[in-house]
């Protein structure tokens, strides 16, 4: 699908200096230095719809749970409803499709933070698939409940351009007033580990 | 969650006039008015996520209900894969999220299309909750292999602002080869009743 | 798929008594009179799996979602966590089916209730597609938030025998303890409006 | 949940001896030596549900995945319907719940084959818990692609208890006439590698 995708892109009414610097960024986006920290993700048989491919929809909880882990594993949110002092509410969020991805592949997502604000988080988020020149792939150890960081060698087991790239921006509340909050210091700090700010 | 939500929608690096020119463009996009085609939405119990409400995945998941919804009952699309000479791969979406609902509300979703490429079609997305003043939608009937157009009496029962926003593109296909194709008559001419460009 | 799919059945080491009289069970199960009350089903493009069908595992969040509205509606439940005096954890449950349904037909579910105890309750479950002599139902209107009754004169636009047929066992709990707690007597009467014991 | 798990297990008019004897199995059901096949399982943020447990409907699309899994790396299955000879239904299954699982745990699936048909295969399922001593699992290294058989050294970081059983009977079918097919023999032979019939 590679090709055309870019020229399909909507515009916006954006101008032409304002596009080309946005396809420079997207160009930069399908790269894995642009990340910070990768889950492999486990597809499932239903992941694939009608056409073969993983639907559109399921990308997003690809991404949902990228981000959730890590924010339990390494930034100690809790997410248990009746103990938690905040929850996350996704504010907005998109992606783009450069290539389709299927089960029984094995991809790795990607997660970079553009920006910690007062409550809000700011994520980059890509999806790269197994080298194409095995039919399976061939690393057969993960680390689901760990992940790793950019520079880790498992990352040479897959592709160096994204198969889909997004972002997402997530907002802490308190569950019983849904109002902001502040986000703790400790959060914060597990949050920054992972900036990679966007250029310019 | 309404009134921060505008304050935290990424920038991305555009000057002041853009953003203010996009504010507007998101303004007018959370009314009816923008919209062509409805489609009641039946949540499911499985939609709610542990915060209690539908999940932000869930919400691509109706969206790509209306848009196939319309094409298959408007536009004539065939969607068996061993009969169909056209399949649509989604390109990009993307949503924000204004205000939750959850299961058991019966929203209703709206669509327009922005424009119709030789191969592609922009679509313009939108959630409307039931109105707030009753426990239970107090609209028993729907229309759920018809959907209504802009204008149906049926839509004074649905809030006049937006829930959740979002677009899309779409890009048809050869399923055979995977190249695009261009669109038949019929089939655009169905996406044409729907048009509603974005001004500007 | 119909022929074969009753010779398939597992058997268990059953007796051939006890096999006949599962059967003739089975028989009685697929028809409307078997159930109580009834939700039509929205089905949803990404419900259809690689094979163009509904996925097997999408019918269990249909039932789930007939036995939540129900609940809700005419029983009381509430599901706020927050605020929930209990909460209904699933047992056990078990679909066959029959025939195949697809997105974007709308069958209907169907409900009733085998037996209350103190804290747990015996559902049947089934789904009977729209009639086959039409492409799309003929049915415009449906009733998503108040479903509808046996005898309801909507049921003859769908097909008499059930493409899929199911049970399932839920048991009501504590959220804080997770012990089972005494259903209330009107959550109860709710529940035994749809009662339809299995006889024998 | 365990205690009253088993209590509340339908009856369906089953004579005592008969209760007995598949209380027995159940037992041994629970048990990883009743199973030849261990996939780990990724959970999903999404699969929670709104009381904080992977929603009952989740574990049947674990269970798929573990099958199709199998199927396609061990059996050679192909499932792009263009090219398929034959495609598997579902004709029945079911799962009974003891103890709940919850997003970030990871989990182990089991499977057995506990006959194979001319056409159909009989399938034994289940679901074990990282051992409860640690919060997260210590184990770091999964192998997704490839699986592992009884008696390897990673089962000993799971339960022994199953938190999940099930079973489920596929039939593979022609995809263009829908009618059963003969198993091919290497396939009949991947999956006898599984064989573990059950007793009595």
């Amino acid at each position: 699908m590679t090709p055309w995708v870019s020229r399909l892109l909507p515009r916006n009414g954006r101008s032409l200096a304002m596009a080309s610097e946005n396809q420079r960024a997207e160009v930069r986006h399908r790269h894995q230095e642009a990340y910070r920290y990768f889950l492999p993700i486990q597809t499932r048989w239903q992941d694939n719809d009608q056409y073969g491919h993983v639907n559109n929809v399921v990308y997003y909880s690809y991404f949902d749970t990228i981000i959730n882990q890590y924010l339990i594993r390494y930034c100690g949110l809790k997410t248990g409803l009746l103990t938690s002092p905040m929850v996350g509410f996704m504010v907005t969020n998109q992606c783009t499709f450069h290539t389709p991805v299927s089960f029984p592949q094995i991809p790795v997502a990607a997660l970079a933070v553009e920006k910690v604000g007062r409550s809000s988080v700011h994520y980059r988020l890509a999806l790269f698939p197994p080298k194409p020149s095995k039919e399976t792939p061939s690393v057969n150890h993960w680390d689901l409940s760990d992940g790793f960081f950019l520079g880790h060698s498992k990352l040479a087991h897959f592709a160096s351009l994204a198969c889909t790239t997004g972002s997402s921006v997530h907002v802490f509340v308190n569950p019983a007033t849904s109002k902001p909050v502040g986000l703790p210091e400790d959060f914060r700090r597990g949050l920054l580990r992972l900036l990679s700010p966007a250029p310019g």
